[in-house]
């Protein structure tokens, strides 16, 4: 299931945050299911010794706070870091509707499932302590055109933050793999990828 | 939901798998929602070019082939990495048992925004690219007990491992930390943190 299924859920309601705004803060009752337009948004908490700690960056298509539909209150605060439109879809309206169409926990828990795939095959990325094998591993994972290249779709910058490394160290993995015949950078801004050597 | 409550789900079956065993290929027709009470599996992919790619690794009370649910094939192998019981809930059964039960679906999305939430942190602490920041933030996330002491649960070298971090990347890191007064090893095998310097 996709956002734009979930986007078919009832009650959404949308809302303009500017930058610094606060959607909710930890402690409030839930608002809700919260689909990100355009912008972004930070789920951050802070540590009972004072550590700012962000434990989500939402962008556009993401979805967020799927889990305090299910919870009395927030445990983090969410702040836009940038312009954005979100729409919520109200936690007490959406368990009303669920628990009268056993359709809505089902698409819900199908949105839920697929977002932790997606998560989880991230961090399995993340763990890898080699930047070579980060990099190399996030290139497979986007998605390839017909023609057998792909498109990195942002920045170098970018990925090499998605990725935990830094710009530099993205750089120097990226040379290591196309040395090695791995990695072909193609000049529309793409990458060409090949098989491990027999 | 912890994962007792998703074992209440209808129509489970158990099943124990020795070392090297595959519970399911990529292909295959959804097996069902796995929970594994012990032992090891990997979710694992070849990609086109034939890099294996290692999508999740699951321990006890770890829950997977949620995404299944929802699709016609599996997308990835799913191989016993150590001797394991597992209990799987059949995907059509629990399909025809949502379609007729709202809460079943409910209480699936409320398991999955469980997951999703752990993941999505371990991700962000994951993309840290400073190993010192990483091991604080592991250690913060940790339970503390009445007495403020944390618990690691594990040893070291599994926690290192977590992290995408060698062994010895992880005590230079717990060193340093340690200098800068942030962390202070108990003898119990637990430690206490410190909140940044005022």
């Amino acid at each position: 299931m996709d956002p734009a299924q979930l986007a078919a859920l009832p009650d959404g309601q949308d809302l303009r945050l500017a930058r610094g705004d606060a959607l909710f803060r930890a402690g409030d009752p839930p608002l809700g299911l919260v689909l990100v337009h355009r912008g972004a948004l930070e789920l951050r908490r802070v540590s009972a010794e004072g550590r700012l700690i962000v434990l989500h960056r939402a962008g556009p298509g993401d979805s967020f706070a799927e889990a305090s539909l299910f919870e009395p209150r927030h445990h983090c605060d969410a702040v836009a870091t940038a312009p954005s439109l979100v729409t919520v879809h109200a936690a007490a309206a959406l368990r009303r509707a669920a628990a009268a169409d056993p359709s809505i926990g089902w698409r819900l828990a199908a949105h839920l499932a697929a977002r932790l795939v997606a998560e989880r095959a991230r961090a399995e990325r993340l763990a890898q302590p080699r930047a070579a094998d980060r990099l190399l591993d996030a290139l497979h994972a986007l998605p390839e055109d017909d023609d057998g290249l792909r498109h990195l779709g942002r920045s170098w910058k970018t990925l090499a933050a998605e990725l935990g490394l830094t710009h530099e160290a993205t750089y120097r993995a990226l040379a290591r793999l196309e040395r090695a015949g791995l990695v072909r950078r193609d000049g529309r801004g793409g990458v060409r990828l090949a098989g491990p050597p027999a």
